[in-house]
């Protein structure tokens, strides 16, 4: 057998139409678009068309597309009673993954385990659909309020962004978030795409993609990165704001602290272009709260120092944080509003998988003892 | 970037201290010692707590260690309301699945996040237990059945048994259920442990690691190997018993569809230890049920005929099903119950995975288009 690389790094898993990133040309491949290009000029729901189906949609077939996310009348009500008995203390990407497992039982046992394209297509658009009503909904329901159900006659970020807030946004808060669920939709092998290819490769069927991929995602070193650079953000403000925001990040750095929302483990010592293509709507949002132009300069510091310091570049996390909490969307939504978006990737890679099935089962490497005996 | 492997075939994903299949020796080794001659000599619970800790337990220990697997004082009340909820048409593994993601929720979140060895050592027992408890009580539930709790004057073995079938078992009923458990109990890298690792990865937790797991298990081209053999076994009998059954398999192999509980990726051509230790248990049981004799020969011409045809030797999946069948355990309880033994195997998996961590992050090989400009 051959080397053994931890992490699986540089090891090619699987070959895939879906989306690549070219590290040596700084671009986000998806189905052969710029993904920056896509997120200035398409909608999520258009992008999303483009991950699943691998061409752009006609005007039918956006509106088509588009109503189906907006569709909850196949969502059962008692999905809401099971996230009502979820304990207080549950952390809201368990309520979601638990709602997820849940719905699965919603479909026949013929129907949840066809692994054909067609059928994966109707469960993953509708897994897509309901992932956005769990998050909102799961986060409403943990802390206290009414659960809401999409409004059709909205579009799918305007709906989602007024379901987790309550409040009507602006034309340019829902354009904003409307173009950060694009920047996070598709990223080729991240790890939770991975475990849901793995998981997928058994053939078991997309909702257990699903979980296995929100259960990967929430963790620190994966989407759970948004909210710790949001924490170190508001903590820099708490303990004296941007004036001090130099020597917090290098005592942090000196202490051989992580600092989240920088660095890449593909992109290494580059710019994500996700993180360069949104840096440029802050300056948009800042005044929508008190403490944003602050913040902001908070922001442009730790970014500075980073450069300075450790050759690092934000990746798309760490803006995202800011813009987030400039859309008034409260901390804990950040990784499962990440995961609603990725919903349309996972849906395309798990297809992917069922189209052209190999069953991942490597080997490893004993570095234990032999020849004991009873 | 080198040359791709569908399915990481042959690829060292991990070092790993916990178990290794050599295949030449055709040994499949725990923690140094020979996984059949555990299975013979000692029961599940020394077995699991050898494949966590690394040593086999003493007296107290083994007395302390069953206890916990045997306490569900713990295990709230709100978990049999989830499992309620499940609608009929739901699998079995997915409404297991939701209540292993739903109990995650009564760890605070510190507790649940944190990945150090005791913390995961702790939590791990807990869903050992949790998940037989679970396992038992989803079928129960949702055949309209009264959930059982823990008996913990009885073995853990004995009560698991117990509260599946709601029999009491004979000892040797319950000697060859225990070791069927022992020998699913770890076997290096399958698909389910490297997505539990996969996920664990992240630094998400070891529930986490859990469902992805049993999403991955579920898949016919994992655990529902078991359920697949049975329900051909039984097939065979209804069509005409063993005289049919030589004509039966060759009509299916003619036909190129697969023949469930036979091959394997890593032993290939060689006969699974496992299934050779086993065999002679079926006949120890045949006399069980009224179809037990028949059903054994059935199964003998099946092995002849694969063995003749394909070169092909029966995996563990082969035997165990015809002994759960002979054990009277329903059809849909045989990958639960291959899940909840093969916890133990998990549990050591996402302690060593957290002790000594890298992020799994492959890449890939594009194959999709390049340039498309909007």
């Amino acid at each position: 057998m051959e080397d053994f690389k931890p992490g699986l790094e540089g090891i090619i898993a699987t070959d895939t139409n879906v989306s690549f990133l070219d590290v040596d040309q700084e671009e986000i491949v998806i189905r052969g678009y710029d993904l920056i290009e896509l997120a200035d000029k398409k909608t999520f729901p258009e992008v999303a068309y483009l991950v699943i189906n691998g061409k752009l949609p006609n005007n039918k077939e956006i509106q088509d597309f588009e109503k189906i996310l907006l569709d909850d009348s196949a969502f059962p009500e008692e999905a809401y009673k099971v996230l009502e008995l979820c304990p207080d203390s549950s952390m809201l990407m368990d309520v979601i993954r638990t709602g997820i497992s849940f719905l699965a039982g919603y479909h026949s046992e013929s129907d949840l385990m066809n692994t054909n394209e067609k059928s994966n297509f109707t469960k993953g658009i509708r897994l897509i659909a309901d992932v956005a009503v769990l998050t909102a909904n799961s986060h409403r329901i943990l802390n206290g309020l009414t659960p809401v159900r999409p409004d059709s006659s909205k579009s799918f970020s305007e709906n989602f962004i007024t379901m987790i807030t309550g409040k009507t946004p602006s034309d340019k808060e829902v354009e904003i978030f409307d173009k950060i669920l694009t920047c996070y939709i598709e990223h080729e092998m991240p790890n939770s795409t991975f475990a849901a290819r793995i998981i997928g490769s058994t053939l078991s069927d997309i909702y257990g993609a699903f979980v296995g991929a929100i259960a990967s995602l929430k963790g620190p070193l994966h989407g759970g990165a948004n909210e710790a650079a949001m924490h170190m953000l508001l903590d820099i403000k708490s303990k004296g704001g941007h004036k001090i925001a130099d020597d917090y990040v290098m005592n942090r750095l000196n202490n051989k602290e992580r600092i989240m929302g920088f660095g890449h483990r593909v992109y290494m010592k580059k710019y994500d272009p996700r993180a360069f293509f949104l840096k440029d709507y802050i300056a948009e949002l800042a005044p929508n709260i008190p403490d944003g132009e602050e913040l902001h300069k908070i922001y442009k510091i730790v970014e500075e120092v980073m450069a300075r310091e450790k050759g690092l570049y934000p990746n798309t996390d760490y803006p995202i944080a800011l813009l987030f909490y400039l859309l008034e969307i409260p901390i804990p939504l950040y990784t499962p509003i990440f995961f609603a978006s990725r919903t349309a990737g996972l849906v395309a890679h798990v297809i992917e998988q069922h189209n052209n099935n190999r069953l991942f089962r490597p080997r490893v490497l004993y570095t234990g003892p032999r020849g004991l005996k009873l």
